[in-house]
């Protein structure tokens, strides 16, 4: 590592602190294995906004290089690859990495909004207890229904939800990973709702016969089975 | 133009010839513009299939170079990427092709065919009279229902057609093109879509005050307002 010493991110955690969950902390997380950066994750829970306030607001993932606080998974991910230039590239060039915004927008726009139908009352069975109530709180405030009520029809949305993933499912059947033969932040970006939703529930969101479940597998090999 | 001639593209035209509308063709003219490749492009019916019967298949475009002759929108741009490789680039390097991938899964698998909901009556008005039965019986079969059936309602489906463009709305507000300072490709495979509109129907899709709308304007003045 650099004389400045280590890198530390705050990372969402759930009761259990080893059980890291949020799709936006995965993004971090697999841009800092992919640049080959070591990293002292420090577990985080929603209630704690205290402890990340020198970010300047109160959501993670929040990354801390020496006295540089950096918040928000894609502001980070452009941190990181101007920072380490000479690591592995997030993005390919300027060009990548322009192109890369619109997996940010697929992800945060459609993909991870239809996540919460399936996994929200997973999540909250889930956090910590001091989370629980605000957690919940917050959610059926923007769910507009109980988690119970809400998560209960969630069977009827499955074919809808698969049906959504169309676009990643063409683009797999021409390459192994969004980002061509090797995976890019864009894979990152998209992955990292997969992950909330294996980290957190037991809910089957995928066929096993569909190419985004065998780009999931990949997935889940890099780094050394990181992911698993 | 290189020694082999002139490039030649099948184009899909209405009746009008001058009426050029295929989503996929704007793609590659766009793409040609960009490259400051001259084409001339032959007004071609649904129905001509014999006379792009050495592609080996039976839809436009059709791009024609020499005695080679390529089809699918994907494939010709890549094939002019590789071709003339010192001409501004469509993809900006190898990440920047891999990831474009994904646009052409969005446009094809989302925005295209949610915008058959609003336009395939107008196209069928504007088609060659030769084409006209051709084109209602298989759109008909495709849709389930009488063309003006299906898009008497289209009003009804405005709100969620918007809504479905937030991912371009999201990488929009960060930059002005989907490539970045300037557009790719990618910015040309989503363009299509609207294009295809704007040549077929007055239907005004899009809310004045929307970035899309702003983008839309941005590449309708590219290449001295080659689109327009």
């Amino acid at each position: 590592m650099t004389a400045q010493g280590k890198l530390k991110m705050y990372d969402l955690a759930a009761a259990d602190a080893a059980r890291r969950f949020s799709p936006y902390c995965w993004r971090v997380r697999l841009a800092l294995a992919h640049k080959g950066l070591e990293v002292e994750t420090i577990p985080w829970r929603f209630t704690e906004k205290e402890a990340i306030a020198p970010s300047g607001q109160g959501r993670v993932p929040v990354l801390v290089d020496g006295d540089k606080w950096v918040s928000d998974s894609w502001a980070i991910a452009e941190y990181l690859e101007d920072k380490y230039p000479d690591r592995p590239s997030l993005f390919g060039g300027a060009a990548g990495r322009a192109l890369s915004r619109f997996y940010a927008g697929w992800a945060d726009g459609v993909l991870n909004p239809s996540l919460v139908r399936f996994l929200v009352l997973d999540v909250w069975k889930q956090v910590d207890p001091k989370d629980k109530d605000y957690f919940r709180k917050t959610r059926e405030e923007r769910v507009g229904a109980t988690l119970e009520a809400y998560v209960a029809e969630r069977d009827k949305y499955l074919k809808g939800f698969r049906d959504s993933l169309l676009p990643l499912r063409l683009a797999l059947k021409a390459q192994p990973f969004l980002g061509g033969d090797r995976p890019l932040q864009a894979d990152y970006i998209v992955f990292g709702g997969f992950q909330w939703a294996r980290r957190i529930s037991d809910y089957e969101l995928l066929a096993a016969d569909d190419p985004v479940s065998a780009w999931r597998g990949r997935m889940l090999e890099l780094f050394g089975g990181f992911a698993k």
